[in-house]
């Protein structure tokens, strides 16, 4: 729904890497970027080099439209990283693309980044003071610039000493003439994952990127580490001291692939046990469980699976309404809902429904989505939604520019149900989306949209800062 | 999975249009296209009138991509017509693009068309011989000269002389400058609903195209019926003496979205009884139900809710795979069906798996999903096919370029499982088809590419014809 | 000037044709249709067959934006035709862009068309009164649908026999699967040239079409001859008896390329002696002869050759604006002649300045630029015009849609000299103009837009006809 | 010539800039690149401010292909720069065109530059041991780190802190959210020119770019100049001490147009009087004089009038040839010249030719041409040369990639005569050169091209810089 409608929380980025001699590195990259390609479908690129050469295709769009014509290549390429990022209007510019690549004394980097760091602006402040001009409004630069700053040796040493000064969340892949690095934040808020091919490494931000071109699956990258691969192999640095970790928990809500696997835990059996758990929690009793197509399936079948009760499909997503829809005319506003969700009247008839989806943003939609259904003749519509309420604002990588517009943030759980009209309305509680976690401990995660509990001091922001830091915040 | 892996029947053709006064005729008409979209991605197009002038923008690609940067827009336009035509290779030509606009003696006429001739060769030929020249390969083109050559006064009255000289299947919306006519073949082989505006009417291939702009569904349009709507209102003639009915019962099976209703029968209620069915035909016992998405997931549904076992998502399928995309290595062809489709691994793994997909083509993407589910730990895989075996090639509309490579006119039900690498296959009975439909007459279908038995005659079709006849079979 | 500022008559189209084994065809009528790109920059295509199948590439635009990104190619081609149009506004239509191809009883036919048919709209209604359609507004579509009902054998006969039922100016490139034809009206309106490669001939609108793919200049196609190519080799057949020639005056004034040499006579030499007439005409004495570039040049020369003045560039062409300029805002309406051309002031500062052009249509830009010369410091600006007022319009194949601006329809010379507010005025005589053409014979040629002599009877048009009809003029 | 066949030395770039309140400055900038499209045809750009935002468009391609859509506008804009960058192939990078953007502690700058850095290695070296990063490989993102690491307060001493640690060519536009100022380098190697308009002022590498919107010439940027202009009006600070002038000779000969005035010079009289000294000089007798168009006819016009020989056109140039063209077989690569030019046979046939060009680079073009007249009949093909020969590359900002294939480095006169198969060959003297500047001092103008005397020290290359160096000297 999220093109059309604005309703969701946006998941910012996804980041890739291949190191392979004999394999075509970069389109690997390109397979890969499209699996990742629902952690961002605002712009994509992909960064080659062949170990003197070094150079980039980027562009706004779907992956198949950057790489419309043709996927980059370069003779005897061997390593590639990719990136791509969510689709927003507005403040996105071709100039905020990734990977950046950069020169610096210590030759050619390439740098894809995945998160948000909290204190930028103060050491872009810092940098600017210094001499130092920002060509972008991305975090990454701010990361290079310290890379190219530092008066450590080696890449790797230099990474680590810039990472150790920055705060909040990233994952990161970088590329030299010779190596690829990737490194996660040391509370691990993204994921990362290390894939193996039979004669190369890959690094992808979910497991179903490894999947897509046919590598094993080797283990997740830890928080705070460093994976640096190059001819010699592969080597492991702990750049950071342990910290408290904080897993962004709505990559099982809703960000990741079903068919991703974070840290251990399968996003598809954390999302089917909310379900299961919602259906304990709420005893909503119905004729029927459907979902919100398609974030909401995987708790559907959970939930269905759970109270015993049928699921079935209730509504129909028109698969073709894509990012470039033109609205005909302002009266017809209204059908945006209309021309991508449609009620199956005979499923829901005269049922008592129970609709589940992943989370209630603004309300709106959830609110057009009861209407339709009572059109269709639901006789009840008991909606469960997957998460608990949002009420705070994310800094660590997550599109806020909705933060006014969060509508658990001014309503309580019975005024939203009266909101959006329907006969019952359960969240999950947070309890219970722990409990959800049967993989992974559930207190590594980071829980703050729901209860405001930060686990890294959000950075001071500049004054005036106004639009800028908002940009700034993107990726 | 058609565009990528062409392993399914082609839908061919949708038709809309809409004659209303004071409403923005051309986008609703883009609206009703988005909602058809799943019956045609090649090819789309809009002619409007405004009652002195007639203007048509078409184009090759998704409604999306040929109206990217304007829908088509007249002032006090008020009758507009639509098409969209399913995505092939090679032989889709911009100029066999639709609706078609022409002048003729009596004005101008715009036409769209959905199905296929089985005489319009011999049409064809005949003008040919008689000093017609033909600028497309499509059926449409015959019709138009038809309607020009006819003695008859009126439009409709022409029109009517014209389709009682062609034969097969179609679904015609026509356009003048003052009337919006539709028209159904007597033997009903493709479907053609009536809606209603405030101040105006709808014609769609299916309802779904009605309720995504919010139109009232009035009923079907009967075979051998044709509705003339103009400024004195909505009239109904029916052209053609009572045959046979014939409707296509794979709109039930595949090519219709869940969400329509066909000549009174829910297109979901079918499927998901065709699931039941399959259930209680097949007796697999297992762990799980999971479908192959989408089209498989109605049915496995109702598997699920017949067999009381747990519906599942096992396979994830990856929504953002193109009409473009960039296959960038020989080498890696295989990874098509895995770009597409990823199992999941915690879902399936240690499970009796009983998979339910829409139907079986030529059985090679059906082997590589097994094998996914295999690689992925599946202990069992039974196949359930909720249509029989494809034995015959249809001359009605689907695309029938795989022909030669239909896997059960080759192979018995036992050598297609052994050909999957599946424990077990069933292939829904005929009658367990026909037991789905349980709203409308199952002796008013078209079985024929199951059983040979062709309602209609099939045209004969001059020596030599060759390529040209295929793609004179296109819509 | 002519894209940005409408003040120039147009040509209408150039026509091309290659038949040559073992070369690449389809390249050599791209290379010919740069060459002819001045006769249109509406759009252009190209029609290609290999003696089975025929395929066609057309679009809006240059011929190298048509072909932006590939050169139409079939293996084996051994024939194509090729067009281009002149570009326009508002009517232009994807759908009249030709090459066209169609089917007729006969095979496949593809026809390329320059001029216009003054009984077109007649012959059309009586097709359409006996049940044809037409999906173009192009007279080349009445030319095919004549051949089509022709009851000769071969399609040289059909298309002489339809050739002798049509009037006005045409010239035609045709190509079926295996014969390659050209043909030019019986009275030699518009011009068309043969030439020979090594293994293969051409057909060229303009001699400068051989030049540029190095074929060697034969002869020009008579006036009612039709020329056959084949495997056997190029017959000829005059397929009309002699009429009075009446070949278009304004190739030699405009039209055509100074290097075209058009029924023996150089397009130079002509353009040059009207230069010298002018000097002998107008005796305008001055310092500095200049031209109103590119198009008055040639003529400029010759006036500064007669007269002994020396010929300076007072003018400066901008060479980079292009059809797709952007009006930036309403006021800067007026740069747009300053965007084209500047005065070179050291050049014409306190001189007596005699400009050259080639015609005057509408004045409004010929003021501008006496004007732009006197602010640059000229102290007398006196212009002679290489062409007599033009007065009538042309019903030949030249875009009159400024008809009723034809400054000279209304205004005397006094008058005109008035309104441009230049020092003295000379439009060159008939008289002089005839005399200009030392190497064809003078009363061969149409004279009617300047005297109203119009040497074919004017079709009837169809009452109501309006807009229709002038589509129908455009080629 | 240039974009097809590589044969002219090329003009590296333009620069623009505009600061008028109540006037669309964004609109007179884009009208002002097209008057500099001349200097360069590979890439354009425009930023704007309003005072608080900086917002740039830039693109690969021509002016009105960049702009296509839409010319880039802000509310209330006030400022805006421009810039325009020559054609060439490979190396050329959508990152590396202007104007830049960037963010330093003192606000956002934006700059666009024309010519070379003779010690941007030297200094980018230093910059990057310093913790620099580059993102692109252009002098000005040099120009930009050394603005951002100045110690001084404002804009205009930082900018001329930086220009003070710079050696070479540029002349500069520079805008912040409220200033818009231009340099001008100490030895004034590339054109500045000021203009004014009724409320504002315009800075344009040529006076043709203050013609085309109709300011006022004021005067050139002296060389060692800067001018700031802002709501207070402007000002001018030296911000260099004197040193000898070395204004680019080429700029007379060839890059800039002939209705541009360079330092108080007519480049249309400078290039009539080179054609009247190479009269003088080379004694050639003939019929007539040609040139080779558009670039040689200046020169030639004056020839003939020196010579008091008859000026006519003995080529033709193809004004549609484009940047895009497909060059459709390898075996007609020599098209490429007869697709560009065409000789008129009935002009040169039978005469001895006085055929004037500004320059030889490679001697290839040339030779072609020269056969082509004979192929047309011409008696005798005597060429002259508007320039002497040029025997040394350029290291203030003309592209050198043909450096090794100066036929002149390697022939004598007598031996590219012959290479080039002319009767005779005749090359303006450097002092016949000097005596055609008869308003500008003949020696504050640099000659190296041709005697090797750089008026600046040339900066020494780190090592292994190969083509990297090379980019870095576009622009």
């Amino acid at each position: 729904m999220y093109e059309l409608l604005g309703n969701k929380w946006h998941e910012e980025c996804g980041v890739y890497g291949v190191f392979a001699h004999d394999e075509d590195v970069s389109a690997l990259t390109y397979l890969g970027l499209y699996a990742l390609q629902h952690r961002g479908q605002e712009s994509a690129g992909i960064a080659v080099t062949d170990g003197a050469w070094m150079d980039v295709t980027r562009g706004m769009g779907l992956v198949n439209e950057v790489f419309r014509h043709q996927v980059p290549h370069m003779d005897n390429q061997y390593i590639a990283i990719g990136h791509v990022r969510y689709s927003t209007t507005g403040s996105s510019l071709l100039q905020n693309t990734q990977p950046l690549i950069v020169n610096y004394s210590g030759g050619k980097i390439s740098l894809a980044h995945n998160g948000n760091l909290t204190n930028a602006m103060e050491i872009r402040k810092k940098l600017e003071d210094d001499g130092t001009i920002f060509q972008t409004s991305i975090d990454t630069e701010v990361i290079l610039n310290l890379i190219a700053r530092s008066r450590k040796e080696t890449v790797e040493e230099r990474l680590a000493d810039s990472l150790n000064q920055v705060k909040g969340a990233y994952c990161i892949t970088l590329m030299t003439e010779n190596k690829l690095i990737g490194a996660r934040d040391p509370q691990g808020f993204r994921p990362l994952c290390l894939g193996k091919l039979e004669n190369g490494w890959v690094l992808s931000s979910e497991s179903c990127g490894l999947d897509v071109i046919g590598a094993e699956f080797v283990r997740d990258i830890e928080p705070g580490e460093m994976v640096i691969i190059d001819d010699s192999g592969i080597k492991s640095v702990h750049f950071a001291p342990k910290q408290q970790l904080a897993s962004c928990i709505f990559e099982y809500i809703y960000f990741a692939r079903p068919d991703s696997v974070i840290d251990g835990q399968s996003v598809h059996d954390a999302r089917f046990m909310m379900g299961r758990i919602l259906a304990r929690e709420s005893k909503f009793k119905g004729d029927i469980v459907i979902s919100v197509p398609d974030s909401g399936t995987t708790a559907a079948t959970g939930y269905a699976y759970e109270a015993g009760i049928p699921f079935v499909e209730g509504l129909m997503k028109n698969r073709y309404i894509g990012r470039t829809f033109i609205q005909p005319t302002q009266k017809k506003r209204d059908t945006a809902v209309q021309l991508k969700l449609n009620a199956i009247r005979s499923v829901v008839e005269g049922k008592s429904v129970i609709m589940v989806d992943d989370s209630i943003v603004r309300g709106t939609t959830s609110g057009k989505i009861v209407k339709m259904l009572r059109n269709a003749g639901a006789k009840e519509v008991h909606m469960c939604v997957s998460s608990p309420p949002i009420g705070f604002p994310c800094y660590y990588g997550i599109d806020t520019s909705v933060r006014k517009e969060l509508i658990a943030a001014k309503k309580s759980v019975e005024e939203i149900r009266q909101y959006i009209e329907a006969d019952s309305l359960h969240f999950l509680s947070i309890e219970g989306l722990k409990e959800s976690l049967t993989a992974v401990n559930p207190n590594n995660m980071c829980y703050a949209c729901f209860n405001s509990d930060y686990p890294v001091e959000q950075g001071k922001q500049p004054e005036g800062s106004g639009k800028y830091v908002f940009e700034q915040r993107k990726c």
